[in-house]
């Protein structure tokens, strides 16, 4: 019985590894059609996300059903009860990536994205998949160095938001009220699909050590 | 054993309660520090949100506790898990509270918002507290009429949305890109309060009927 439960749980973190995999994607896929006014990307990110949905809404099942066969307790029950989280982070983390290509696609065929913020975005972006790409890999490693290294690259992120603001709110900012709020929009989405990676990974990190990660700086 | 267990869950549920009544006030009192410059106020706010914090991680711990020491089945399972769920919601209602404030004092002693949005500020803020205190009573009286008002009653809040959207793209908008993005944040956070608030009426619903709710309109 103990091996079956096993293969149910490596079942169930394979799951999460393939959610976070398909999350980078689409934050990658919404980042290029935003920036390149790619309208068939844009589209493309759009109806990935219902995929997310179903992938969490079978893998909340199938948790469930796992802690009702097998009445797991302590670190296995905790096990469980954090996968049913880390899924809902995933599922939130595709939301975002869908938000940033529907902008992509109400600004088409322009770019939502004026010339002097581009640099920014992207960046935003390559920050947001290259931190979750340490998250997916994190899923399996459970390597708790590499969860305190995701701390401390968001600080990247809230550097790269405090910039676009910068910029938004200079005088010469002549892009009007709608652009500025897009970028509003833009900038939260990036960083909230990166507090969701640095989530995922302080919640591996609690599993491994049993306690929390001190905030990295 | 099985009273016992059935006060366990009682106890859970009231805890939603209480955390519930709790955002509801938060949200209540954001509001009017926001609109009258009250700092005090705000203040208040953003200490408070510790509070529903730590509530959240008690309850958490507790609710884990007891599905490791009464190995759960069927409905009783079902309904420990969405409790966590319904934590997560209340918790990050209490954070929306929290980032209202922060705008109230971060622009003490002016007030954030223009004369010509506080009434649909007001309003977002009436929606998103009367819709919550639906949903607080909904915890208890497990009412499916009530859960399917909750999301009709949402409709408001997109409506709300919207109004604050065409005054701030209207060509007369004269507070500038600060005062643009300050309102972009602010309708996100009374929009998704309220999207939380459905997340647990849908919750309730689905425990009540063992089906998702059809969106109401």
């Amino acid at each position: 019985m103990r091996d079956a439960f096993h293969d149910d749980l490596d079942a169930i973190n394979q799951t999460l590894v393939d959610m976070s995999a398909l999350v980078s994607d689409a934050m990658a896929h919404a980042t290029t059609a935003l920036l390149t006014a790619n309208l068939e990307l844009a589209e493309e990110v759009i109806a990935e996300d219902d995929r997310v949905d179903t992938i969490q809404h079978d893998l909340d099942n199938k948790t469930l059903e796992v802690m009702a066969r097998q009445q797991p307790v302590a670190s296995d029950l905790r096990n469980l009860v954090t996968s049913l989280r880390m899924s809902a982070d995933f599922e939130r983390m595709g939301d975002f990536a869908h938000h940033i290509a529907r902008i992509a696609r109400m600004r088409y065929p322009s770019s939502a994205v004026p010339a002097e913020l581009a640099l920014t975005i992207q960046s935003m972006g390559n920050v947001a998949v290259a931190l979750n790409n340490k998250v997916t890999g994190l899923l399996t490693s459970r390597d708790t160095e590499v969860a305190l290294q995701v701390e401390r690259d968001d600080d990247e992120m809230d550097k790269l938001h405090r910039k676009l603001f910068e910029v938004l709110l200079d005088d010469n900012w002549a892009h009007g009220i709608e652009t500025a709020i897009d970028m509003t929009l833009l900038g939260r989405y990036y960083e909230r699909f990166a507090d969701h990676a640095v989530s995922v990974s302080r919640r591996v990190y609690f599993l491994v050590t049993g306690e929390y990660a001190e905030k990295q700086s």
